[in-house]
């Protein structure tokens, strides 16, 4: 069992499954969650932040089992008006996640940081593991596909990710600074482990990966860094992961995402199914039932992703 | 029975309820509303006009019996929710009626004109008589009272009208004038009548007569002007109107109405525990049961207002 921290860098619904099981796993104060903000968007007038708030749900038991995102027992009285008075419903708004976008937009345009305003709301939630939002600056992902260049809400809800991705964009990255929380919680000496859970790599994670001095820590972290793929036998296990990957060219294997990763990580999680994968990579790979179906098996997934970086630990630190 | 059109002044609650039931007694294309907007405020980010929403739901057969405002059948769980992030919520917000306020916004933001804004959400909600908010600039009452000035609904439903009033002002009122649909209203050359509504005239008929051209159009309008006294027996149905006139140093009386309105209207229209003042009034007083406790009330009520003001049209015709 853990005595350090461990940061994990996460999307929305497949990653916050590996964060809640991390949370089970060891107390809320050494588990820091470096969330995805590329997906953030004004909508309604509103400042939303779908990844965090999957997160926040997710880790203060709120969220609806059924999505993956969004409230449990929520309702929807806000968008059957809103359609009746011909406002946009594309995206779906229930009535009591609307008061954590109303909260937020409020707390921003106050000139709060994104970064103290989700630690303010998640806290009061009852979360007690921090939610970090990579920066508190803009940062947007935008989809290049045969349709034109779309917001990434246009192109994951509104279109469903139909169309054609070419290529995927980080508008502000690069002018982009990791927030004050997550270098704090990459510089902790207590650090364990870095976890990139099984979001999807080219939409949840490279965000992240896109801001050059966040990238740069992790790189150059000096404890282990470890991913669990979110491909199983060339299948992802929910979103466009595999459809994008073929649409970008990349076989949709484990293998590319241990590429894709490849001078960051330094072991990676591979589902039973993959397990012919692991004598082909450079680096070790832990195999293991990687769908979490339920409770048990995000908590199972997260205590042998913490025993896996433990052992590269121990193997690192014999190295030197 | 009326070929003519009829504008009726109205703040809230009491003035929707006259203005339902004379919606009930004329074809919709007769019926004009001007309706107060110096409650309108923003809160939580949002652009909120306290009294058109209660004119459109009234109209619309949506408002909330039991309240006078707000929607039927709504739900809270936004307010609950909001509530847990410890976010304000002593101005009570409904689900489906934050629809309203969003979309509101959402337009004004866009550039669009309140009373652009207005008319297109009643239309959607099936209002076919015309809602125009008093003026499409900004103006704002302000009610000095001995705990300090204080925005409106900060006076009335934070601190639910609880401070003793010295003064009300209309800020921004001096350079405002009158949307274009008010204009067009009272000069409309099929207008027959103009009624004033049992609006707390104080906090909800002053703040259009604060407009010096809506009240000049009405002091000089060629036909007649109505006002229902909203004092039965030196007490208000309901809000604070006898509390304010009692701190103004004012009689709370409906002789005093009529001596508020001096100038404008040509009848006043009093209830049957008044009918003992019709006799020391310089205008013609109808004296009838003002009190609308239900839908037959309300078009009793309208059908004798228009049935009146025709009266002192005919009067005024001979005369002239």
């Amino acid at each position: 069992m853990t005595k350090g921290t461990i940061v994990a860098l996460t999307g929305g619904v497949g990653g916050a499954k590996l964060a809640a099981g991390l949370a089970r796993q060891i107390p809320a104060s050494r588990l820091k969650l470096i969330v995805n903000t590329g997906d953030d968007f004004e909508h309604l007038g509103l400042q939303i932040s779908p990844d965090i708030d999957t997160l926040v749900y997710t880790l203060a038991n709120l969220v609806s089992q059924e999505n993956g995102w969004g409230r449990a027992d929520e309702t929807w009285n806000f968008m059957q008006a809103l359609g009746e008075l011909g406002g946009e419903t594309w995206f779906r708004l229930g009535d009591a996640d609307l008061a954590m976008h109303i909260e937020r937009t409020q707390r921003l345009m106050a000139g709060e940081p994104l970064s103290q305003v989700t630690a303010a709301l998640a806290r009061k939630l009852g979360v007690a593991s921090a939610i970090l939002p990579m920066t508190d600056q803009w940062v947007r992902t935008r989809v290049a596909t045969d349709e034109g260049t779309l917001d990434f809400q246009d192109y994951f809800v509104r279109k469903a990710c139909k169309p054609t991705v070419t290529a995927i964009r980080f508008e502000g990255a690069d002018g982009a600074q990791p927030s004050a929380g997550v270098i704090q919680a990459l510089e902790d000496p207590d650090l364990q482990a870095i976890i990139i859970c099984p979001s999807n790599p080219y939409l949840s994670i490279d965000p992240l990966l896109s801001i050059t001095d966040l990238r740069q820590r992790i790189a150059t972290a000096a404890v282990p860094v470890i991913a669990v793929s979110p491909i199983i036998a060339g299948a992802a296990v929910k979103g466009p992961t595999a459809k994008i990957m073929k649409e970008l060219g990349i076989a949709q294997c484990s293998l590319e995402i241990a590429q894709h990763y490849q001078g960051l990580i330094d072991g990676i999680v591979l589902d039973h199914a993959d397990r012919h994968l692991a004598e082909q990579l450079a680096i070790p790979a832990l195999v293991t039932n990687t769908l979490m179906r339920c409770e048990q098996d995000r908590e199972r997934l997260a205590a042998e992703c913490i025993a896996f970086a433990e052992q590269l630990h121990c193997r690192v630190k014999a190295d030197t």
